[in-house]
């Protein structure tokens, strides 16, 4: 089973990712993402109320593959975590060991795939988009599939992440009751791990659109409208990778699968709970970007409304009075104000009056 | 039971709400809100038709604390009232000791919970908002559990707030028939007097609206387009807040839990009428809202073209007045204007014509 | 049956007409509108397919009102129409001796429920909002409620209009077979007179969309924008009154309540039809208030577009002919051309070609 | 039976159709349209496999009327086409001859009638607008009622129109085998014709629309507002008579009415598709007119950043150099310059090199 | 079988593609597409899982037209692809070769039809919109029936084209298993190859969208408002084309038709997430479109803004310093400051302080 061998002569081709799948047959294992060339990398706790053994195991080698297949029939519950997923022979191989379908197998890989739960005899497979924040805050999607199967939960994913933190925490030490429980309730746990994790991704958003809000009321600059448009795409971003959730955890909890047990299913409606809010609280989220683009519009407005006031206040008052000089200025041989003694004065008086009124004018009118 | 102690253990510490959550088993009993410290007292009406005994119980002492377990074995009545649920291990002890679910727990203290209803085999579990106006007008967002069991109904609430006192005087007054009812009847009193009270936050929400439209009519100013905005985004917590109870009272009306009978759905269908209009309340208030937005942005430009007007007619008409003016200001040796006699008079004349020719087409439309 | 004394024993509070509510015992009777004080008053037909009775009853007088109840166990049809429903505790007595339930009659008096048709076992309750135009083409919103008893149709309304006068002139007339129908088409009868004022309600409605479309296209004022503001919220309050009243019919037809026969149910398919036909009216009306606040702005913005070519023909024309008067206004010991026979009319020809010049540029650009 | 005579008492009058209905019983025959005071004709084809009959009978003859009334138990299929529907007691005769409810006959004169379909025993009764373009492309609505029954199809029609012509001559010319199929066949043909003629004028709008976003792009004008929401309108009131047919079609092809056989109902299910795509269509024109409002709003912004960068260009090019030439028209007594042999021409190059510099500055900017 | 004959009989008419079907019967055997005159080409591929054998038969042939037909009774698979669909005639008589309805044989060739799928006794039809991107990135649509017969695949499509090229190469080189399965899998193949090329569209959609956000960005036309009217169409046109596709998708998923194997839907199962995400993707797509507008509006106001700005500080800088100049151009016989020996510097000193003044106060309000 000369995995890398294969992996090795996958050409370095870099064409559209939706591109590759064009003419494959459906269930061809196709690797869509853009983390590959990493080696897969196979983490195992198998457990039971009793006792946990933690193991790393080598994938490309022959004895330890077969030690990973052989846990599945393991009367303990295994979290078999399949780290690196750019692999797709090593993949198909692990797959077609464990009886998975060649569909979820390629859905496995097919980091396109829009999240979805599908029922097989033997097994429950789900796809999800985990999103983190990694140290500069930067939003991380990352592809992962959950496999339910008898007292074995498989996890296939790209990154290896610290979203599963708390539960292989609450495993190791034995937290709560999460070790007396069966394959089903870790299935549940990692999946309200990952919703949990939605909350942090939200509320970075949410300050996110909160600072964008007081800038653009302080100080709208011309890309502000850029601004705000890139928010309204992420949150239809996150939108389409978080929606879906719900109503997989609303199939599962109707599921009448043997996998899922009754006690489960009460934690489900939970995980339910905390879908809807999501859903709900990104459906906030879209409304308030467009307000922002609305209220962003009218500052622009307001601004330019100040820069018109300044221009008529000035223009206003200046031009009567230069029309007034002007009119002194003629060189008509006749003209008797010009001889007036005090004529000069007079005109200073007049203009100032001009000058005054309209200040005045533009006091009532509030533009001052 | 040193609670006490627990709770000075608790370290101070002050990050964000959510993260408290992250990594914990579900079930985990985190008090999310922003009043804590206090502790918990416990307030019981114990009633039956005939009598009614009221107590208050100091819930961290080991007899009193007995006390209020027993009542749930109590043939008659009772109403504990839970004020102060931040001391999670005091609320996981008595929930523990109501056999209540830990997610049911977790979610009496989780004062982010969506409002929901819960069935569980021996009780109903309920989370609301409860929002009422405090001294200064200002909106108070509280979270309150209402638990329904047999003869008792358990309140987890954060502030001893005054919605429930409706419910209260009628049950010492013995107003009504409501001492003659059962449990399930107190339970649907108070999401009555919930919903009741939503309708004055909407009276309030209503009032600023109208005040904001006259404002904004009358005069716009700038920080007006922040102001909608805010409007909005309460419109819509509001309304997160809100929403679900309609959903939770149809979900009582078809329910066929045998601890609500038909004669309290009678009831409910009141509430849910209640809860509709509400909703569609709410709805009107968005669209409004939204509205406002539409007119201020149309006054601000109602405002630049007054603005506009008044600097194209000061400048229309002494434009060329002043042009006139220019000629004659030229120093050509030949100008015969210059010599007329009454060359100044005749520019005089001009200008005037111009200057009331401009008036008049102004005037013709209709911009003086 | 002293009833005068208890409503004078009311104290004459007048605030929020919500508050009054609060902390009540839902099935509290309490008159919520604004027609207060007068004194209630009955008007009774009983009739069958061969005669007719028509009776004004003093409902204070115990012998009138012991006729009014005993109307209920009569083999003929009776329409009993009570004009006034401030008195609250009449009518609690009253829908007491018709065997109501509490919620029903506090329904029947609260004028702010919104339209809704509730089965008991032994009648049917109903809430409609009542629209019609007054003399002074004022829309007029009254609270009334119908309830459909054996034999009897209990009609609560606060003033005496003429929306159910067409019944009223058939009855009488012996028109169509309206007399030899059940009390079910009875009911029926009233609902359809209040879904055909509905139109008439619609049609003003139109006409004032009309008018504003046509003044806002012609001459747009600054204050149109709160004008179509107002329009906007007068269908939104108009739809939440009508709206329910399709869901409504819908609940009537499908009902299987033995008061209503199946011959009524082909005449509520009719009235289902003009029920459908308000809602999606009221739907085009609420799409067309929105383009209308889209043209009003955009004639607003057309406006300025005008004032912003004057002024900017205006200065155009006359900055560049001023800057050359202006030059040859300069002093210069030695500026040639002031010293040309025919420089003056030189420049004036210069200033004229500029002239010209710059209105062909205009006229080119369609400004003119 | 002399319809003649009592059309002719009815008096002339002339206020709002609507208010016609008000207080009337249901079931009033009332013609709603302004296609008034021409008699009806009525126009058969009877037909069946084998030959066909064509008659134009004049229903004021009680001899020929009796004669289509025996038409409804001939075993042959007979068309019957009765032209003008506002003589409402020929109308309403002729209904109660071939035995249909009070309400459809009040429905087939109803022009106001919401389309729709209602199932009887003995009949099927439907409502449509028919739709097309007269000679001078105007839009023409005609009221139109279909009546299956067994072996016969009842048309009332408010116009000879040529929307079934294409029906007519596939029985008269024995196309396909509509001759060969039953009166339900014939139905959906007189359906389906309706249905076609909507893609016409689909067609026409689409060509309205396109028109006037050529217009609008290319030289906008005021009126363009006005047009726009006048398209608009069109759309929706289009969208109001064509959008109940979907529904209606659906309802057909549910219906498990004897009078409509599995071979017809094949037939509907295309007939559906149509629905739905004239839906959809109406769906995309209302987006596009909406888009359109959008797209003339930009351009009028458009316009106006035109006209003022003429403004400032003109303006900001000439107002220094006016400037300078002010300065020069001093007539302070000692003014260096004014003495410079050449000063008066440093002076002109002062002011182009001003000039060319103010150039250079508005072309980087992009405004020339 | 003479079809070129009656091909040639045809007139060259060329109105209105739909006007052609007005007043015909459905099941008009009427081509309503652009790509007309071309001769009809069949090619076939009959294979099982042991051998494929490609044939190019020319159907205008009598010998090879009925060996097309003999293929429908053979045992092993079939996937005739019919190229050109504009000889109505032929096709008609394909049609009615195979047993198809005439309502299938009308939507084979009517390029209008909006996607379905109709289920008959003996086959499934289905049509589609099959959309590509030609050599120069242009869209391609092309109208294609798929014809699911027990063990034959028919395909009726207007151009040769190569989306189906992937099956193909699957067929001949006997990738996978498809050789091994049914007829039904060849069908899903199909319209999962037509499901995957719409991935390519919406890529190039996408591409459109974000150039033109770069552009309307950067720098602003005023034909842009036209580009994104122009995108918004394409969008609404390809999402009419698409969107049917998941309900047929689902359709087929809950069809019992014996001809759709239980394995074949689990495949089509994945087809359905396909088109679920496509359509979401369209939507964001239309959200997109319209925020565009809304960044490209403000970016009008923004650069008009600027414009403004501009003009006004020039304006506002010189028309006070012109002002000055002109009151010293004044000729009165008395000015004092004229005869001051520095006078003329004072008013330079003058003029230069309201200069900078001016510059520090725009300076201030941030408009340098």
């Amino acid at each position: 089973m000369s995995k890398k061998k294969k992996q090795q002569k996958a050409p370095p081709k870099r064409t559209s990712k939706r591109s590759k799948k064009m003419g494959k047959a459906p269930g061809s294992v196709i690797y869509m993402g853009n983390r590959e060339g990493a080696k897969s990398s196979v983490h195992v706790l198998e457990y039971n109320e009793n006792q946990i053994e933690e193991l790393d195991l080598d994938v490309y080698q022959e004895k330890e593959y077969n030690k990973i297949i052989a846990l599945k029939d393991s009367p303990s519950i295994s979290w078999i975590d399949v780290i690196g997923i750019s692999d797709e022979a090593l993949i198909e191989n692990l797959g077609k060991s464990f009886d998975l379908n060649m569909l979820s197998i390629e859905d496995a890989v097919n980091t396109n795939q829009r999240p979805k739960v599908d029922e097989y005899d033997n097994y429950i497979f789900s796809v999800f988009n985990m999103l983190y924040l990694d140290h500069n805050n930067e939003l991380v999607q990352e592809h992962v599939a959950i496999i339910l199967m008898e007292n074995t939960v498989l996890v296939l994913q790209e990154l290896k992440d610290d979203v599963f933190d708390g539960v292989y925490n609450r495993l190791k030490n034995k937290m709560g009751r999460i070790r007396a429980r069966g394959a089903d309730y870790l299935f549940f746990a990692l999946l309200d791990a990952i919703i949990d994790s939605y909350f942090v991704v939200l509320e970075n958003l949410n300050a996110k659109i909160e600072i964008l809000e007081d800038e653009v009321y302080e100080h709208p600059r011309p890309d502000h409208g850029k601004n705000i448009l890139e928010l309204k795409k992420e949150v239809l971003k996150i939108r389409r990778w978080i929606f879906p959730v719900k109503e997989m955890v609303s199939k599962l909890i109707d599921s009448e699968h043997p996998l899922i047990t009754k006690d489960t299913k009460l934690f489900l409606r939970d995980a339910m709970d905390h879908s809807t809010e999501i859903n709900e609280t990104l459906q906030v989220y879209r409304e308030m970007s467009m307000s922002l683009m609305d209220m962003y519009i009218s500052n622009i407005s307001n601004k330019m409304n100040e820069v018109m006031k300044v221009l008529t206040i000035m223009a206003s008052i200046f031009i009567p009075i230069t029309f007034i000089a002007g009119v002194y200025g003629m060189n008509f041989d006749y003209m008797p104000e010009l001889q007036f003694k005090y004529g000069y004065f007079y005109v200073w008086g007049l203009m100032l009056l001009v000058f005054v009124g309209l200040l005045v004018f533009f006091k009532r009118k509030r533009w001052l």
